[in-house]
């Protein structure tokens, strides 16, 4: 098949263009795309170096090119907009308007806001977060769950680490967790460290095929990945999260965004940052 | 100040939907929000509460409130469009009919694409390089840089944690981190662990003032956080970053997103997800 080149053009990262388009994109499924970012294009000769690079692709190319763009600042996303010789999809242009009528006043049009001109309190949040999930992770302390907003429970390679360092990232949530150990699945118990935090526990669980196939990545030998093994974690862990009245997740279908999305919205636990 | 309410409605997590509010409204910064994310929409029933929800505010308080959405049913999409009492933006609404026609198919409105069904190889990559990440923080590992794509040096406290986590959470990215420390910053060369890995290495630096800040919060006596110190330790890895034609960049005023987008950039280190 041919690939058709999609441009992300953005004054800032690129992030929010590549969201943006992506979502696009994923309603498009059968068509493959190349993915080029340009990001910081935040004056009009560095639009026009941008648009000279969509433009030789649209001569060179059998497809032509699509254009994603975020480009508050009127004069550049002008040139991109009147420059490119084939489709812009400029996110700030569509919308701007409309919201400016609704809220009666005019947008500032100035770029360096959408995520940094560092709000320093954000990033403070984030990355104290982050100190957190990681000094936390996997068991190897449980003194500070005090400060936990959320202590993620389940057996090994559920999923625990990377929801807990997505929440802390994305969202300055302090997530702890807690791997459950095959005595603690045995005893079908709540562990004793968390039992002072049982309003805090959310229990990942995960299908024994799709665990057993992580864990043989990690250690193909032995007992850990062994398919009896796997299914009588996985099984204990559900029956305990049910027994002791646990919320808990699925993730074998699920990306990480949206386990960290359905822990926010099942436990209420508040984002520190928006 | 009176604050509006913020609805970001979604048929799934509502990352996109956030993104793509977030993005606009800190356009009008003048204005406070109120912001709600009522994630997972994805029936007639499940949108009809929604509405209920929009209203209820419409109903009660002094300004009306917004609506931000990413619903691909079309169904679901009416529901909310035509049953809130205020301005309702859907992203896919927008843009979907342009993207149809220059691609020439029709998009499969089917929720459940965009960042989920768990595409499961981009899934395992991500776990990879978070792991990878965790694994190699801070200099504990030096033994797997091989493996590394890029391996981010910088004085401690300079965000070389975050940003690591955050290319392998966001990009599927290979990224180490490596501390310099006081000898290695008087020797100003580079350190021996990395001369194999020269064209892998990439500085973070940060003004003097904010680090002293940062490390305060973490340890408020002593050398660590004194001005003297700290000023002493970044002119030297600065010097050292520019004697080894090291890139870098400076921290100070950058998003995490900001620092990673750059990074790649700079490097050109391939993205592994997208």
């Amino acid at each position: 098949m041919t690939n058709r080149t999609v441009f992300f053009i953005s004054d800032q990262t690129g992030v929010t263009a590549e969201t943006l388009g992506h979502s696009l994109l994923t309603q498009f499924d059968a068509q493959e795309f190349r993915q080029l970012t340009v990001p910081f294009v935040d004056s009009i000769d560095k639009a026009k170096q941008a648009v000279d690079e969509v433009n030789a692709k649209a001569a060179s190319e059998e497809l032509k090119p699509l254009v994603f763009s975020t480009l508050v600042q009127d004069d550049v996303r002008e040139v991109v907009r009147n420059d490119c010789e084939c489709l812009v999809i400029d996110f700030f242009d569509a919308f701007l308007g409309p919201l400016e009528q609704e809220l009666g006043v005019q947008s500032s049009h100035t770029s360096g806001r959408a995520h940094g001109m560092a709000d320093l309190q954000s990033y403070d949040q984030r990355i104290d977060a982050t100190n957190f999930a990681m000094a936390n992770d996997d068991g190897v302390n449980t003194q500070h769950y005090d400060k936990a907003d959320v202590i993620l429970l389940g057996v090994s390679r559920s999923g625990k680490t990377p929801t807990c360092l997505y929440l802390a990232l994305n969202y300055g949530v302090y997530a702890a967790n807690y791997p459950l150990s095959e005595e603690e699945l045995e005893a079908a118990a709540v562990p004793k460290a968390l039992l002072h935090h049982r309003t805090k526990l959310y229990g990942l669980t995960i299908a024994p095929e799709r665990l057993a196939e992580i864990r043989k990545e990690r250690r193909a030998v032995g007992r850990y990945a062994s398919p009896q093994q796997v299914s009588f974690e996985v099984r204990a862990a559900e029956a305990l999260f049910k027994r002791h009245g646990i919320p808990y997740v699925d993730t074998t279908r699920f990306s990480i965004e949206e386990i960290a999305s359905t822990i926010l919205n099942v436990t209420g636990v508040e984002r520190r940052l928006r």
